[in-house]
C-alpha cells in the first residue's frame, strides 16, 4: 500500500462564522473540503482558528460578572480552552458524519484539547496588540481596565477593545498523544486556536494572557508530525505580489528563497498574508520534500493534486 | 512485567468546586489522589461530574444573550463540551504537574471531547427532572420558557429551575480513539459531565437537551475498556444501610446479588447514593473479575487495595 501524504490544515476562525448557526453551517462545507483530500489519500490533522469564538466565549463570561457579583473572571486561557470543545464538538461530527455518509467507516474523529507553551520573555508579551472581544465605548473600557486589569486600546475609531499578546508557539505540550492518535489512523482535531496559551514556571503550566497564531501553531504541528503538507487557507485562490494593484501578480510555486525576497519587500499585509506566507516558509524550509500550499479551502484538493494555490517548497 | 490494574475512576463535579479559583485548589486534592494510584501500578481513566461546571456555562450564554440580542441561544450539548474543556484543561494540568513532581515523566496526560449517544424514546425525555444552572423567580421563568423553550420546575421553595432529561448512556461515540489512548499509556480524561448528550439520525448526531448520569456514564466507560476497577467517589467513606438512622450499618463487601436486594429495600436515596450503587452493581454484574468501589477520594488507594470502602464484586 502507497504510504499516505500526511497532511495538516489550518483553518480560520472566520471560515467556521460568528455564531453557532453559521457554525454549524460552515463545518459541513469544510467537512466536504476535508474528506475530498481523505478520500484522495491524505491522512488529515485539523487545526483552527477561533477568533470569532473566542471573543464570544470572552464576552459571555463577563456577561456573566454583570449579573453575578461572586463570579470571578474567567482567564482568557480558559476562555481558550472552551473554544476547543464548542469548534472541536461541531467540526467532529461535521467530519463524522461526512465521513459515513461516504461510506468511510474506519476512520474515528476526535477533538483534543491542546496546550501551546510560549516563553514567558517573548517580546510579544512586551506589546499586545492583537484585539480580541467586543468593541466598547471609552468609559467601558475604563471599567474593564480597573476590573479585570485588560489593556484596552482605540481601534480604528470604532471604539476600544481588549488587545492581547500573540506569542510565537513554542511547544506543543500534548504532541506525544497528538502522535500516538493519528498514527492509529484518527482524524484528529488539535491546537484550536492556536493552541491554549501556557508559560512554564517549573512544573507548572501557567495559562497566558495571549492568543497563539493559528497558522504558525499549524506550522509547529505539521514539523512535529512531520507532515508531507500544510494547507494554509485563506481568502483567495492564490498568493499574490503587489496585491490589489495594477501590478497585481498571482504566484504559482515559491522556493523558500524567493518567498522571503517578497516578505523583505513587504508584498505581504503583516496580520493578514505576512504570517501566512511566514508560516508557509517555515515548513516548507525546515526539512526536504515538505509542501506548504496557500489556498481556498474549496480549492484544497486541487492544491494537493498541485492544480492551484501557491506553492511553497524547498 | 505485572499488568497493570485498569481503573476508570469518576469525580464528582462538585469535587471539583463552584469557581475557577476553587476549581484550581480542588483539582490539585484529586491530582495527588490518582496520582496515588498510578504509583502503586494502577492504569487510570478519569471520568467526572460537572454540575456546577455545566450551570455556570448555561448561564454565561444566557447572559450574554441579555447584552446582545443577536447572540442565538447555546444548546446544553455545547454547553456540556465547553465545560469539559474548563474542567478538562484544569484538571490535565493538574495531573501532569503531579505527575512530573513525583518524577513519572512517561505518561502523557489529555482531555478527550466526549459525545455519549442516548436513545431518542429514553423515557427520561418524557420526564425532564433533573435541575440545572440558577434559581430565578417566577417572572424570569415565564420568560425563560417562552423565549428559551426551557421546562421550569419551582424547586423546594426556592425558586424555579430549569429541568433537563436523565436518559441512560447507550454508547461512547469516541470509545475507539478512547481505548486507543489508554493501551498506549496515557492518562485520559474522557466523558466529562457524563458526556455530550447526543442522539443519532440516520449519520448525523444530533445534542440533545439533556445530562447524562456521570456514575452511570463511567459505568459504560469502564465496561467498554474492560477496566478491572470502577471507582465512585462520593462524599462517605462508604456505603451505608439505614443511613442517618440508629440502625446505620456500613458495609465493606457487597455481591451484586445483596446490593440489588437493598436497592429494592429502599436503603438508597435517589440522585445521591442510589445511581452510585446502580452504576457499582452494574460494573460488578457485567463479568467475573471487575470490581466496583464507593468511598472517598481521599480513600481512593485503600480502596483499591482493599482496606476501605464498599466493595462491590460478582
Amino acid at each position: 500500500m502507497k504510504k499516505k501524504k500526511r497532511v495538516v490544515i489550518a483553518l480560520g476562525g472566520n471560515a467556521l462564522g460568528n455564531t453557532l448557526p453559521e457554525q454549524m453551517t460552515a463545518v459541513k462545507i469544510t467537512a466536504r473540503a476535508i474528506v475530498d483530500l481523505i478520500e484522495d489519500g491524505c491522512e488529515v490533522v485539523v487545526a483552527h482558528g477561533n477568533g470569532p469564538q473566542v471573543g464570544m466565549v470572552n464576552n459571555a463570561m463577563i456577561a456573566l460578572t454583570h449579573e453575578d457579583a461572586e463570579q470571578p473572571n474567567t482567564p482568557l486561557s480558559v476562555c481558550v480552552a472552551m473554544s476547543q470543545a464548542y469548534i472541536g464538538y461541531d467540526l467532529q461530527n461535521a467530519l463524522r458524519e461526512e465521513l459515513l455518509d461516504r461510506g468511510i467507516t474506519d476512520i474515528p474523529v476526535a477533538t483534543m484539547i491542546t496546550q501551546v507553551r510560549v516563553e514567558a520573555d517573548d517580546p510579544a508579551f512586551q506589546d499586545p496588540s492583537k484585539p480580541i472581544g467586543k468593541f466598547v465605548d471609552a468609559a467601558q473600557a475604563k471599567i474593564m481596565e480597573e476590573k479585570f486589569h485588560y489593556i484596552m486600546k482605540e481601534d480604528s475609531g470604532r471604539g476600544y477593545r481588549r488587545v492581547v499578546a500573540s506569542p510565537r508557539p513554542a511547544e506543543i505540550i500534548e504532541i506525544g498523544t497528538i502522535r500516538t492518535m493519528v498514527d492509529s489512523g484518527d482524524l484528529v482535531i488539535a491546537c484550536g486556536g492556536g493552541g491554549i496559551p501556557v508559560v512554564r514556571q517549573g512544573n507548572h503550566l501557567k495559562g497566558a494572557s495571549a492568543v497563539i497564531d493559528k497558522d504558525l501553531a499549524s506550522c509547529l504541528l505539521a514539523k512535529e508530525l512531520d507532515a508531507d503538507y500544510l494547507i494554509i487557507l485563506t481568502a483567495v485562490e492564490k498568493v499574490a505580489l503587489n496585491f490589489g494593484t495594477p501590478e497585481e501578480k498571482w504566484l504559482d510555486q515559491v522556493s523558500v528563497e524567493e518567498a522571503e525576497q517578497y516578505i523583505g519587500e513587504g508584498h505581504f499585509a503583516p496580520g493578514s498574508m505576512l504570517p501566512k506566507v511566514q508560516a508557509a516558509v517555515d515548513f516548507a524550509g525546515s526539512k526536504p520534500g515538505r509542501t506548504a500550499l496557500i489556498t481556498l479551502l474549496e480549492k484544497s484538493r486541487e492544491a494537493v493534486q498541485g492544480k492551484t494555490g501557491t506553492t511553497f517548497h524547498m
